[in-house]
């Protein structure tokens, strides 16, 4: 057992499902023995964070709407996506192997008060606002917030 | 020269043959300098452990089997896959140009003793037991145990 | 503010944009709080330090050549590349909401200092040589100097 005051970062960016399942699977493992984990949300890895699938902010361009519309419909995963069917297959598989879903893990963490960073600059390249995002995020920030949580880690990864 | 408890972990969890020629050179080149140095094979670095590329478990269903099979059928290259070409043409330049094959360097890597620990909880989603893997394997673990290398080492890379 | 000693470390694995662009982010603002940052390029990474996407080198077997054209033509993103729309999607997008785009990152981070060290097992497997790469390159180097600057880095990230 370690101090409570260990620290562990992970800059989440990619939004596919089996890799959002490692960095929460690892992020609560760690929570859960009591150490201080942030997750740093950006690019892609905002789509975990967002509201609805559909959720459009009111001040989006027409571009920035497709290209949200586009990068939700459900998160692919990183190899052997099938136009969809991947996802649902690995689901079913982890249903069947007892393991814990991204759901779960992402309901666990926040109980385990793991820290959501999300990344301002991909935000405003996004057009994605406050309203558009979960009320799970802790704060809004950009690499300069990151860095300082990295320099104090033990453990910093990016996923 | 470092003195040799120095440690480095690395998260294998892409299984494309690019990333995992990297995380090879970069486990044998610090092993050989005396740094000890465990990867933790997670989802698709699974398959790099597998002991032929259709060996299925007797106790997998026929999903399993499936996903087995498809996310086999040699490893891919991350990017320019071109259907199975891009690693053929990647195959000939490193043997063209003398780098160390992704086998050589697995050998090379249990010379050195750098440690396998396979991911427990990725082995029960595809139904993947000890006897279709390699016996090089030197754990089956797992987040917590990754994590408890990570937080001794200097250097904790996810590939 | 911390020490001018601090050091961080990046492997740029990937040539696509969005990921590099995250690197580029990462390592002008560390640089810019007076961390010093290394990138390592390798592999599709290399890519970002080509003279001209279309600068092949006289010593390239006509292999390397195919292989350097295919993989150059304008980077990539890692998701909904959708044949070349995205990277332009993604260009509007970043211009508009007034983001650095990714040369401006590059300019920045060489009036900052950060060190460039360009893969040399990489260059070896594609044919390149110092002639078809930037002059911004610090250095050439193998596994073995990343390494070393890694263990004395509080921040080392494989992106």
């Amino acid at each position: 057992m370690k101090p409570d005051k260990e620290k562990m970062t992970i800059i989440l960016f990619s939004g596919d499902m089996d890799r959002s399942i490692a960095a929460f699977t690892l992020a609560t493992t760690a929570a859960s023995a009591g150490t201080e984990v942030s997750i740093f949300f950006t690019f892609w890895g905002l789509n975990l964070l967002k509201k609805s699938l559909f959720t459009l902010g009111k001040s989006q361009s027409i571009l920035q709407k497709i290209f949200n519309i586009f990068s939700n419909s459900n998160l692919p995963v990183s190899r052997m996506n099938m136009c969809g069917l991947g996802p649902i297959m690995m689901k079913y598989l982890m249903k069947k192997s007892r393991t814990a879903s991204l759901n779960d893990l992402m309901s666990l963490a926040k109980q385990l008060k793991v820290k959501y960073i999300a990344c301002t600059t991909s935000c405003s390249i996004l057009g994605l606002s406050k309203e558009n995002l979960l009320d799970s995020i802790d704060e809004f920030a950009g690499a300069a917030t990151y860095l300082n949580e990295a320099r104090e880690s033990k453990i910093n990864l990016f996923i």
